[in-house]
């Protein structure tokens, strides 16, 4: 496909692997650009040695681009950064902060900068900080999101009458049929989370890969919203936060409740009762782990059918 | 357009105005009617005399079919169905209630029935209960919703796996984008809501179809979920309701809060502050009110230039 996606990045496809926490290091994100998609490497959960070393691997991996996700909440950031551009990454997709804060000195060092935004505000925010691209998400996804609550069928086109640069749409995508759909909305890419973190190649913990397997509709709920509005499957843990929430308790308790490193305890070390188990609604429709190449296969054999059977549609 | 759902209500295009409380009467359930969609009569915010004459007056507004959208939980639902036998409609929608209960006598009556769920599992009752198609209404869906919270993206295609009954989409549906999008999704047709509440022929109060023009992207919340659940604008009634819920109110405070005639009061009388105002997220996608005939005219072209654009893809 040629579009400004595909363009700006110089992959085959509009296909991005999203940057998860615990889910997505070099190996799913070099699986993914091999496969003729963009895979980014998720430094939200690494320690910036780590990072350094995903990098390196990624690079002996797969000579197709690939890019970096960083919150910029992240404590770190600025050795984060430093990684990045010492090891000549050349796509950065920020997150979780002010797109104003980094964007220039990025791209003085000639690094695309796509930034992940949940609602309108920052997306005309993200063209004035001269981001080259926008992921819009809506309410569906995994992980955290904004306080809006907007969906993707509901943000996609608000965001594309809003502002002027490409539109990459995330949140209940995990099939060809939902890139299509996005593609209608006004999207020119998708970015893909869950369908990905249930993959061979990513590092997730198998319990959590068999978890989102096994998550239906109604199995995850968006949580958390006092402190930062977060998605995760309806486990212990998460039925605990809730029944504080439903009780009235304040931002301190429910921190307390949430302590440190539960995302980790979930999705990389596997426990399903106590851990935080990020994922977006679209896990009630992944039945299998498959390779990354698979998933990527898959995703273009279902637009294209799709779109041939929408175009036989006579109105 | 020839499918199931314009071959089941006999109609030319595969778009039903949603029946909406305060909204929609005859004149908007004709005129929908009368430009090649379904309309419905909301009868959820009738008395049963009412009701027979916004449907005594549909019939003399119109020679196409038309419907009605009952809401199960109306106290005084025995007069409204022996109406709805008695005037000989042919086409109703239920939500709000359990599908097993009232669809065979209607169908004894050759009624054609089908049911407004948000969920799967209400899916599969539909099925079991005969139903002649489901509409799956996504979270971001004005007025009364589930409590799953599954967005319109996620909730289509997941219907589409579990039932083979025809399914029409609702929710952030209000262009012909967004129609295609659905389509591509899984479904057969749409059902639209805020667009309409918004058009000439609602029988809202005017103000309240101008706060849905003004209502932008973030406007409007889903609340009252320790209740049942109900999407609305941001007003000052809304506020007063999130602060005692987000202090743990407990359900009887929160209905004192609420009372009684708050969505009458907004939505019909015009009272934008203390008024209960229900309206879905793409309310910040409409940005002024148009007839019904023309609503209905720019879905179809939107819906054909989409179309058109996605054809060429190539990938």
């Amino acid at each position: 496909m040629n579009n400004r996606i595909t363009n700006l990045f110089g992959i085959q496809y509009p296909i991005i692997q999203a940057g998860m926490i615990w889910c997505s290091g070099w190996r799913l994100a070099s699986a993914v650009s091999n496969s003729g998609g963009l895979g980014l490497i998720g430094a939200g959960s690494m320690y910036p040695d780590v990072l350094r070393e995903h990098i390196q691997k990624c690079k002996k991996a797969t000579d197709k681009p690939y890019g970096i996700n960083l919150p910029l909440l992240y404590p770190d950031i600025d050795k984060h950064i430093d990684i990045i551009i010492e090891e000549g990454v050349k796509i950065v997709f920020t997150s979780a902060g002010n797109p104003m804060t980094w964007t220039s000195k990025l791209k003085e060092h000639g690094i695309t900068v796509v930034h992940v935004i949940a609602n309108v505000k920052f997306a005309l925010k993200c063209e004035e900080a001269g981001v080259d691209a926008i992921v819009a998400e809506g309410f569906e996804a995994g992980g955290h999101n904004g306080k809006e609550e907007t969906t993707t069928m509901c943000l996609i086109p608000m965001i594309k009458d809003a502002v002027k640069i490409p539109l990459i749409a995330a949140g209940g995508i995990a099939t060809g049929k939902a890139m299509l759909a996005c593609m209608a909305l006004g999207a020119e890419g998708v970015q893909v989370g869950s369908r990905f973190a249930a993959s061979v190649e990513s590092s997730a913990h198998e319990h959590f890969k068999q978890r989102i397997v096994e998550t239906k509709e109604g199995g995850t709920q968006l949580s958390l919203k006092k402190l930062v509005p977060v998605r995760l499957i309806k486990n212990e843990f998460y039925q605990k936060i809730t029944e504080a929430e439903e009780r009235g308790a304040l931002r301190h308790e429910l921190a307390e409740i949430l302590g440190r490193a539960r995302a980790k305890k979930g999705m990389f070390e596997g426990d399903m009762v106590e851990g935080e188990l990020e994922i977006g609604q679209i896990a009630g429709l992944i039945n299998e782990v498959l390779p990354a190449s698979k998933i990527m296969e898959n995703m273009l054999q279902e637009f294209r059918v799709a779109q041939a059977e929408l175009a036989q549609l006579s109105i």
